[in-house]
């Protein structure tokens, strides 16, 4: 398996099959490339040690809240925590963990997102 | 031990004795009140289980790397990550992963940052 | 009263009964601890005094237009700034008053907002 | 012709005239003064020269995605890159371009505005 | 008095005389034109009625505490809202009825800025 | 060569031989990898086509200002942008662009770093 095949695998993994295959559907024809620098993103995070998945979603989820406008990343990220083991009260613990710093709009978002991926 | 006196405990035990003390310092004059309220916050904190305060770092360090501007809370808060116990490859790597999400200019300054904490 | 009714009654006068029920709603299976924190602090915006609840309701706007990716909050508070006492136009005003410092995405997007609450 | 005439004229040729005239529609009642200092701001960038319109909305299309939450702006202004000569390889080129700076979420964002301008 | 004698009279009452003449200065060479456009934006701050100064200063503070990276734009509206009559104690307010909205790496930042604005 | 080190020579090409050592320097004990990275972005520049190094570095300067918080990038990139063969009176007309995108505080800020790099 070469660094794309890698990746796809642990980004279904991660995401799921089948908004894998939305990323690499919405990116086919406009920017392919995109699609294949996320495969080279999931597979350095295979790769790279140090972190388990279950941390990396942690932290992703967390990125994602704190910038703001990402909605869409937000609802795939919050189902690739709870694919790598996360539970939905250590998701939503982790957005409370950001209140005192980014303040109740973003945190109120990202709950808003994730109380359409429990459901 | 009120809700106060419990959360200075646990900001002296996170972000150090004297950082804490600097904090209260750098406030009493100007805002007490800002002070007091970030007591809370680390009170909240003890109280709250679900997260153990290793992840409760790693998600700190996190968003404050993301929303940028954040140099003087970074670095509170990276020392805050040793003294409970992550090891600097792991806050390194909590960096990392952002990449993807954030660009190199959050990361980058975030690494610089942990540099200076480091050494 | 406690903190917490004190800080109902004063968020259900700022942005409307409806309004504030629906938060508690919204809330209340998911991250209950986040719909308290929001009454603390509409408890606190009582006690403090200094500014009065038109000055805190233009910040609250003006803070909201700024940051972004907040039209579900800005809506309830230009709501809040009527309620308050705000003029339509002294509303209006503010957003431009803004646009030096921001630009024009961020003020129009408030603009669009407060249209549909005026309506 | 003075200089709101000549905004207006050349607002006409970058974004056409249809989105020209729903920003005056949108801007009429509520905030006309906005609509006003859009067309200085028109007139200014025909005025000052050094850059082309096509260089003009390359840096525009890159700081509507780099600041997020700009949708409707984004959309303007990637029909506006068009109209005035950039290829669609050339706008998604933009968007690759800010990949390293931003990271995903902004950049996909962009992609997805563009992919409904573009069809 | 013409627009820009007009805005420069305006831009002295409200930052100030030195503060003014540095913001031309440090513009006057490099980009000239940037100064001119503040003196229209004090200009249309007098023009324009609906708010005071008062109230266009604690806007102003509250805006530029709120996007981040603003340490010289916060320091000359600190000292402006100073001069248009808010006191210490108002201008402190302003930002903390930030915190719930934005955290407190944004309000502390600002009240760094304050604190040696008040010195 | 490789992409590492074709990557290296765009990068000393962009941004000079100084400054690219400088990277690799700051990074190469505390998170090698990161440099790494920035040697395949820029190898990813020279191989895409489409825009060419002039614009690649227009967007990048404006991608960094209207990010924020980015002086550092920033200071390479202006440098880089001058490397490249943009003019003084081209990268300021870039920040001009964006003024009514983004506001003064940005603009001015990116301002004052080209000073520094153009003296």
């Amino acid at each position: 398996m070469n660094n794309y095949q890698r990746g796809l695998e642990i980004r279904k993994q991660v995401i799921g099959q089948e908004a894998s295959r939305a990323v690499s559907e919405s990116l086919k024809e406009i920017a392919p490339v995109l699609d294949e620098y996320t495969l080279l993103v999931f597979d350095e995070m295979e790769n790279r040690k140090i972190l388990d998945l279950k941390q990396r979603e942690m932290i992703t989820i967390t990125t994602l809240l704190t910038q703001g406008d990402t909605a869409p990343q937000l609802k795939i990220h919050i189902q690739g925590a709870l694919n790598v083991g996360l539970s939905q009260a250590e998701i939503i613990e982790t957005f409370i963990q950001c209140l005192p710093y980014v303040g109740f709009p973003k945190v109120l978002n990202a709950i808003a997102v994730a109380k359409k991926v429990f459901e």
